[in-house]
């Protein structure tokens, strides 16, 4: 199994996550998304996804480029342990709290985004930090509210979820941004908990071979 | 089973169309997303959905806020027909494709995110119509160079899968905003074709209550 993706890449980091709880081996490749105008446009990657986005899974003769599928895969291919139940309620219930971070705040701030603010848009530095920010403390409010009655150890009670694995690259892009997790007290106490976790840790941005070491 | 929705929404047009072609009756409920400051950010919906997003799914005790979900959740419980193979390496590739559009283009365009860009970012009309353009074409060159060679009467082979249920929205929004579709060939003839499909047409804005009458 082969990972295309890149350090800092926030949807990288949850399959990360995913196939370090299961315990999965894998090859990680490096698209460095920054020098060169960013590899992930090279004529290379964009026959392994026209989108030009990562992460790719390539696993044998199947290829994956969207991190919410190749977290499904990876759950239906490989269920020690279950990020989503198989039935009931709670499958939806935790399918649409991960999408509530990986679609309704993640794609407002990816990369490409705050490239075509800052170069197409002519977007002042302060603005683009004002819209970072923004997407992010509004979906975390709502988030907040939503998990308060549900978590436990983790956001939705005692064992790890879809949803932790979206949430915990999420936070990490919020403290970069400088967003006050203190206002989040529920996402702040569970996100503590995951930095504590070996597979989190081992998942982390700045433990993967790209980031810089100082 | 009560949808919640607005009549323009695009994530409420994918359910409205996976609804119609599993023949399942519901009710719908209007959130007009538009008037008095919009009624999804009224006690009433908030309480429904505390991102204040729609659509919202319930059937008997169980509530989904996340349209790509309530698709998986209608997959899952009416399967004819299905809208997504319940195995195999086309399993992942029609969820990808759906997510190319679902994830990589849709939420960058929401309503929501045009109000921020005129009202908190002070973004010209001009700029924020050359936003929502590229995020469209964007995606819509690389959608075209995927679908190219898995296309049949549909976007992928004969039958109707969830990337059609997806794109027909999106083509409804690129056309809003003056995309010249015929750049898109492959998507444009399938969207062609899903405009003669009677579950679509029942699907469309401009069938539903609500819309202006004109």
């Amino acid at each position: 199994m082969q990972l295309y993706g890149y350090w800092r890449s926030s949807a990288t980091y949850r399959v990360r996550i995913a196939l370090s709880l299961k315990n999965i081996s894998y090859q990680s490749i490096e698209i460095n998304l920054i020098e060169k105008g960013g590899e992930q446009h090279s004529d290379y990657f964009h026959a392994l996804n026209p989108t030009e986005l990562v992460p790719v899974l390539v696993d044998g003769g199947l290829r994956i480029n969207q991190s919410m599928v190749i977290l499904d895969y990876l759950d239906e291919h490989y269920p020690q342990p279950l990020l989503v139940p198989i039935t009931g309620e709670q499958r939806y219930l935790i399918r649409s709290l991960a999408q509530d971070i990986a679609v309704d705040i993640h794609p407002l701030n990816n990369l490409r985004v705050q490239q075509f603010l800052t170069h197409q848009m002519k977007v002042k530095e302060c603005d683009k930090q004002k819209w970072l920010k923004y997407w992010i403390m509004e979906g975390f409010e709502s988030l907040d509210e939503k998990l308060k009655p549900l978590a436990g150890k983790f956001c939705v009670g005692a064992d790890v979820t879809l949803v932790d694995v979206c949430l915990a690259p999420q936070v990490y892009n919020a403290l970069r941004v400088g967003v006050d997790m203190t206002k989040y007290p529920t996402l702040n106490r569970v996100y503590q908990t995951l930095m504590q976790h070996p597979a989190f840790i081992a998942a982390q941005p700045e433990n993967q071979t790209g980031a810089p070491t100082n």
